[in-house]
């Protein structure tokens, strides 16, 4: 049996109520997003002084769409929704996506009044509302979509459960450039009526989700959430982004999605009780989903590290181990091996692998040393530090001939990750060169199905808590 | 009386030795690299093989070269130092670079032997050197570079000095990025004879330099250091980054520079009793640097956060009290303003001001509540948050536009940062456009003297040790 909120997921139509031909409108977006990401149920705009939003016949109201609107979007101002609620009625709605906002995050108590009003209103009419103060969903693969600004063609197995709507544009957007595409992707905001928990067991059930991503600012109902936490880890992966954990942080979570943050620490107790992996930033945030979808399970702490140039090896030892992975010496079987290649600085090469030290040993080749690595069984995991292309004696290379000289994709099945440095954008005249060749090495690393970091300590820093969740996993 | 280093980093003419027409090459690359910056004074290839390279006249041997040469770039291998050395004390060379490598840092005795050898052969012939093992010097205003790819026109009041050549590379070409230029970059590997304590006491008298970062991966003379280190911050501040922290980092410096790395702990100690400043990673070190370049002095701890929307409010509150800074409530005095201004969200309205609930209320301007916030004295420091102008509808819209937003220059003479987030540069298909306006708004802000960070985190880490320098500096 389909999961309650499948259905309501699957919408044969829509509505947007407060459509509108004003580009600078919300009601205008949200139906320019459907036409555009080719939402192929029916789109009924709704404004009473239009007969026609972006070549779509309007309706004055939601009562005189001629068929059944599965879906609405809500655009109107807050006092307007108890009577479109009442239109909603009349015509089969189940879910009203409130855009609407002004209600509890105000702080104002007939705001918060007319908020619990509409939840009142709405159960009485069996309509089930998301939001208030949200952006709603994202579901590339219908078609549906809140903003111009997202990938377009591109549906993938991260499932990405939001209380904020900027969050779910920083998160898609920055995922698609890191090679993460999402089932679907939801802003809840004030959680007024579905909450973390409801979306959280949808998608712990749903097969298009392999990896679930939450933004939290408060929880709704935190017994049925650990509850709800444990049996989605149970499924997949669940990384988890708190917003709101200090005071001020707090306080800004309260004016926006009136969440009442709670502990800190607490949450974070019950994350690592329930299996789930805390994230820090939005930055590792990324950077964990990067690693559970392109990663095999990481089976331990040992790290091998290739390809950084003398200061960059020591600086990369020391995130390595500053993140917890454990930068082992070189084996000594290794060492055996290189000796007996004749190679001269067998005794001499360490963990990081240095690679200027080299010299003129031609015998000594980077892509047969990560190989051995990578066949050796204490290694766990190998990051590959690609150095930035920026001699003008390089400028003739290619990518390709920065993927040749280390061969990644044969570390495969071990878990490899490459670490790719940005550059900052920034006021540099030969910069574009640079930008392109980066760009080519990443995505070209990406179609290997190996992760690209910025930086040695980020990439690290996400080894250690994915290799935790799988650690734990096996206990 | 100048410091007996100005003259020797002054030098009238320079010879390199193991000079080459062959562009794969160190002796190519030092050469070419004095053609191309314009070092104006006498440039002496040196090489029995060739009777001209890159278009100047070529010696067989030092001893042949008809004027005096104050400055030597050793690119021959390592048993050919000794006879070169002899050759250079009958020219009256003052100063050796030495590139040449394969001493100490392997790990070998007979190679540890030489060195010591050529240490005791300098001393007897009176000549000073740098290295070896290193990259030496890159002193913009003379034109002596030892990299093709370092900024071409510029120089400014940085100085670094740094064990690993490599590490100075990315240094100057990633605070280039930044708006960052340099007096002289100093590159030293082993510290055979010049150590890191010769060249902070330089740098601490330069009245070129005004800010001075350090690249450490061991400490020859730690005593003296920790003298020199508390005459030089009385002076300027300094900035340490100190690669070899971790057990495997210290065996990495050890086969780089062969450094004792000693106790991370109690250099940390140390570093914070000489009253310098510490950096965690690379991305830090630079970000310190374009603080204390940027910013005024930093009085407290108490931050304005202008520009978030939605979530990213909350995030970077908690960013900010993650870094120890203050994210203090809106001032009353700040709400009663906005309130006789008749502006509706005066009491709703926190610290991060989120920039997404504004809403209708056109008389709430941003700039105006970034410009209350600025001459409030509550706040010690400012950051405004930029965000990424990703959707269709502001493609028409201009740097200038963004930045006309928040009239940012208007908080000064108060210290404030800009967040104009890096996008990953991934595999993104509309990305262009957005690489092109994040590097323009950045360009601008940096011209109006507003320093830029691609993260809230970075941002606020960056503050706060910042402010707790310049607060230490007060007691």
């Amino acid at each position: 049996m389909p999961h309650p909120i499948e259905e309501l997921f699957n919408p044969r139509s829509i509505a947007v109520v407060g459509a509108s031909n004003n580009p600078q409108t919300a009601g205008y977006n949200f139906t320019n997003a459907l036409l555009k990401y080719g939402y192929q149920g029916n789109i009924y705009p709704v404004n009473p002084k239009y007969s026609e939003i972006l070549g779509l016949k309007a309706y004055a109201t939601v009562k005189d769409i001629p068929g059944p609107v599965d879906y609405v979007i809500s655009a109107v101002l807050a006092p307007l929704v108890p009577a479109m609620l009442k239109d909603c009625s009349h015509n089969g709605v189940k879910v009203i996506h409130l855009f609407t906002a002004r209600f509890s995050e105000t702080g104002r108590s007939d705001a918060a009044k007319l908020e619990q009003e509409v939840l009142k209103l709405a159960r009485g009419y069996s309509i089930r509302l998301i939001g208030p103060n949200c952006m709603g969903l994202f579901f590339p693969r219908l078609g549906i979509s809140f903003s111009d600004a997202m990938p377009h063609e591109n549906s993938g197995p991260v499932g990405l459960i939001s209380q904020s709507g900027q969050a779910v544009e920083e998160i898609v957007r920055s995922a698609a450039l890191r090679g993460l595409f999402f089932s679907k992707a939801i802003s809840y905001g004030n959680a007024l009526d579905f909450n973390e928990c409801d979306f959280l067991d949808y998608l712990a059930q749903d097969p298009e989700t392999r990896l679930i991503l939450m933004y939290i600012e408060g929880l709704r109902d935190g017994r049925r959430f650990f509850d709800s936490l444990r049996q989605a880890v149970a499924q997949k992966p669940v990384v988890i982004l708190k917003g709101g954990r200090g005071q001020s942080g707090a306080r800004a979570v309260a004016s926006h999605t009136a969440s009442l943050a709670g502990s800190a620490d607490l949450l974070e107790v019950v994350l690592a009780q329930a299996g789930a992996v805390s994230a820090d930033s939005m930055e590792e945030f990324i950077d964990l989903a990067v690693a559970f979808h392109y990663l095999p399970p990481i089976g331990g702490l040992q790290v091998g590290v290739m390809g950084g140039a003398g200061g960059a090896s020591g600086l990369a030892a020391d995130q390595c181990e500053a993140a917890g992975l454990d930068v082992i010496p070189i084996p000594p079987e290794i060492r055996e091996e290189l000796k007996s290649q004749g190679i001269s600085i067998w005794d001499w090469i360490g963990n990081p692998v240095d690679h200027s030290i080299r010299g003129e040993d031609a015998k000594f080749d980077h892509s047969e040393m990560l190989a051995l690595m990578a066949k050796n069984e204490r290694f766990d995991l190998l990051i590959v530090m690609f150095g930035e292309p920026h001699h003008e004696r390089y400028k003739g290379r290619t990518a390709d001939d920065y993927l040749e000289e280390y061969r990644i994709e044969n570390c495969k099945p071990k878990p490899v990750m490459a670490t790719v440095p940005n550059r900052d954008l920034g006021i540099d005249h030969y910069a574009d060169w640079n930008w392109k060749i980066i760009y080519e090495i990443r995505t070209k690393l990406l179609a290997k199905g190996i992760p690209f970091y910025p930086s040695i300590g980020r990439a690290a820093r996400a080894a250690k808590k994915v290799a935790n969740y799988y650690r734990r996993r096996e206990n």
